[in-house]
């Protein structure tokens, strides 16, 4: 049973069970964008807390050591999502995208936020016109620097 | 001359007059992300804004009607962008984009983040590991409500 | 059984069993189009309908839950479609795509047709040169609005 | 000067001279749609329409010809449209395609909606929930018929 | 079992049994073009005739209700064919596809040939530089019509 | 000046000379299926019939070489043609070409229909149900044949 | 079992069996080349070589009238190969396919060479600078000639 | 001008002057096969060759420089060659890559053909079924070796 | 089995039995880099290697004579890697690929690395401003060169 | 002038000026990869160098600004390059992207070499079988942290 059968086996046993992800995540007591993604086959998720999430999902333990290594990642089945929750995001890069870019450019230099040094976020917030959908990207800035192994 | 030519000449005009994007945001008064999206051909400039712009800038006057106009918006030369500083917002789609789906239904239903009432900011932040990057997508919340016109 | 699975069996089971959409929709008192595309896969069942017309084809329980999950939307095999019967409206979209964002923004302002608030409705209506098709896409117009949740 | 030259031409023409689709259809007494579509590129326009359209929006003469002959039709710029008020639609068939079809074929048998003896509508149509966009796609029913020239 | 799982038991079953397209083409008493697209899971086929062609090639009776439906259409497995039997002819649509539809515009005015009541058929002729393959498109003119179903 | 540019230039002067395809073909006493193709650049033009073309279009003669020598063929601008004219050769492939594969090989054995030793025509027949389009493409049959040239 | 999944079975068996490609052709008296794109899934085999090839290999006999039947053709998983091996067939395509093309035509006319009428030749050839492989496509010239059936 | 626009200055001037590709080689004292690909933008061409050619077809000098550098190699406008002479090779590969490439590794073990060590050639030889063309790709073979600039 | 299913099952079983990469090649006393790369299906592995590594790792013998021949070669699933960590390399590629190519005409003159007689190295270097990881690749140059086997 | 036009304008003006990259890079400074990409279009030039370089190639002061802007990067002209000497580096990439992923996951664990703070060099190495090119990529190793602004 290769990753990506065990991320469907996840998929289908979490909503069998009526389990919710914020109480995956509470179980392993790690942010739930990080345990959702890391239970969708994004994310290697470290032996101790991979038993406990399989435990609770029913699923069997020899999961436990491909859940802790790196996976291949890359959840889209298509380059261009088809998801309409999913696609307005990549709607976003492609009005906002080249904004996002100047103003990083503007605000920080030459260089791009990180997605590795990086945490998501979802909330939902308030507003007289209805809820609002907030969801924040937040990672280092990298400046592009020429740097290699035998410059100290 | 169509808008996307337009563009072309906005980008080089700002370079070569040294002005900075917020400096065109702060001259009409308008959010810097959401100038610099429509001067870079993603929205619509509404006729008293495109003339202070386009002086600033020093083009042509008969610029004023085009940027006018609701834009064919699309601002990505491929499918998948190349540019790294906007590609790890891709990344992030690849990684993160089937949990931020999960996350939206888990806390508001089934239903979207509008890309239309909605807002980008790009923000810097100090942290003690390096200054991050903090892009924040807000649009409301949209359920799937299955509404036709005939029903009221 | 994932989605996918449940939804080639609910295919090859409503043929077998010779029960028309529209026989699927009156058990559940939902509008034919909503239930058909719920059943293809691509809407929530709630768990009170999805046993109704789990029974009804004959499936296995266990499908309910799932089917009570928001899908992973989209349903085309390829991007540009191939059968013939859903390639008209690809076709239309390509002829008269530009057409109808015209006029959306003539009539309204610069904005879109919603897809979520959204219903969709297939008719038959007689005419003297032989029946027509009308297919009436019905959403919810959403203007370009620059809202962000710190705003009120 | 050959088709998308003269369709250029035309669509900035309008915004310099502030016309409206509505206007420019008034002139030659036909819909709306069908001029729009027309004046993007996508039909022939018969030379004596396209003399008053020429005229009104300061063109040369020579483009009456031009107009006058079927063109190459197809108006989006890649497969899938990264316009989001096209978008919709295309999301919307990604949704609904496969229901679509299937509805056809429950009232009307195998066949087809056509795109050729067809025509588009785009309404604003009141809402207590808000104004809402409705567009009607109106074709004949073509049933699969084996025929042959030499059958009769 | 699916209509594509069908259509794989009929492909290999025919040639076990040694069975020609024309042979089952007969049993049914239709056209073989016709026949041969059917079984290869491009037609519905009623019920009737479904029956006897699954008897033929020792298939499963539950197909015949899979068969009578109107299937998902599109036969070839990559947008350009690379069997060169098929290819050939998407290569004349390469150096022919213009000139053909420049003569349907000449002799016929703005429309198409309809694919939908259409035939098609294999010959063989002789020839005195050799046996010649004649494959007739024969599909009825549709010429463009702005017809909606509210006009009579 | 390239032959690209030469069959933009023929598309343009034959639509303002008001030229038909079978006036032209007339004039140099070529079939006009063969005549069209070559004028959209798909085929060589021996150079004293390019030069009753080139006068007659009144073109430069500079281009009558280019147009004699054998061009680049493929004159679609997307691999799924957009136009639905020529859509619909297209739709028949994905609908019949599995089908026309198997009846050339069971009327001709392994090989295929030539599309170089090959003619195409469009022809109008009178139908009681309305005029037919019908397209006969005509090329020799080829079977598979592990010739070389060493083998006498 | 389809012919695909013989396929797989065949380059399977051949190595657990140890047997060479030059082997199982000697076995039938054909060229090597021929043998293996045959075994390989890209050309009927006839029964009485199928037969002897099968057992060879100890595969079912029930595969024997799969092989002799003429194959979907194309045995590249995708457009571009990514083996290297083969690449390099591709690469010299990017680099001399236009000189190919250009030095056919001058040699032969406007024309092809025929890849059905064809066939191919892997030799080892010794060079003071290493061993070569000498690949030789040998096919037919075809040239353009515009023939129909009703001519003789 | 850049290398692309030389070559289409190449292209045009050669068929203006009309001068073979044999007799272009023939002034430089070059295989034609290299001067062909070379002319047509594939290889760098020594400034005292290209002296020559530069001098024959009547471009300008300034040419010479640009086209002594290596260029960017491709030369085909799309992945899936469209031309029927160049697609006909690619065909090939489709039908006979797998043959060749076990081939090549039962006669040489693992690894490839060079394609940069290498020469191709396109000969016209009589056949008393007709002339063949056969064009031979012969590069050296590299065997897969690991080995590293460390190791000697 | 093929491949393509050991390799799976490698994949698993690595992970199962707590194998390192180093582990395996040590024990065959290779290269990590080659292990690592024949072990996911990029190179052929002798038979007594094959023996060692099938043993430990626990899979069934009939995998050696699989494993010892040369591989369809080709690992990314998609042309565009999604995965971050091989997607930076092809990253580097986009922005830095122009820049080698230049350098190693510059240094070399025309020609490129080879990939064959080829190998990569993966180190990890310290440095001040945190570990590096150093990739080389380190291939033969080779020159293009026009040889044949004919010449001597 | 664009950046684009610019890198065009440099990429002739280097060649006809008989300038090497090395010369380049010598003048203002900097390493040889570094200047090559940024003269090709892949960094911005900070302008104190950009008019060095600007008056060495005898192009225009204008470009000075548009060089020190952060470019919209991205090199390759295709997704898959065509360019052989570029191409080597892609195979690599589907020969041994999977393993150099492994690798850096068991020597560093979980993360990516970075991009952007990144050096890359081109080396000439003799070897007893030929000169060698050892192109080095030397990133920071980034471990995949879960960060956020709002922790310290």
């Amino acid at each position: 049973m290769n990753r990506n059968q065990i991320t469907e086996q996840i998929v289908v046993a979490r909503m069998a069970k009526g389990l919710s992800w914020q109480q995956l995540a509470d179980a392993v007591a790690r942010p739930v964008a990080w345990t959702t993604a890391a239970l969708l086959g994004q994310h290697p998720i470290p032996a101790e807390l991979g038993k406990v999430l399989i435990e609770m999902l029913g699923l069997d333990d020899s999961a436990v050591p491909i859940l802790a290594a790196p996976p291949m990642r890359g959840g889209l089945p298509t380059a261009v999502p088809t998801d309409p929750t999913i696609y307005r995001f990549y709607e976003a890069l492609q009005v906002y995208g080249g904004a996002i870019k100047e103003l990083i450019h503007e605000k920080f230099g030459d260089g791009i936020m990180s997605a590795i040094n990086f945490s998501v976020d979802v909330h939902k917030k308030p507003h007289s016109s209805g809820d609002r959908v907030v969801v924040t990207f937040d990672g280092k800035f990298l400046p592009y620097q020429w740097i290699s192994a035998d410059d100290q």
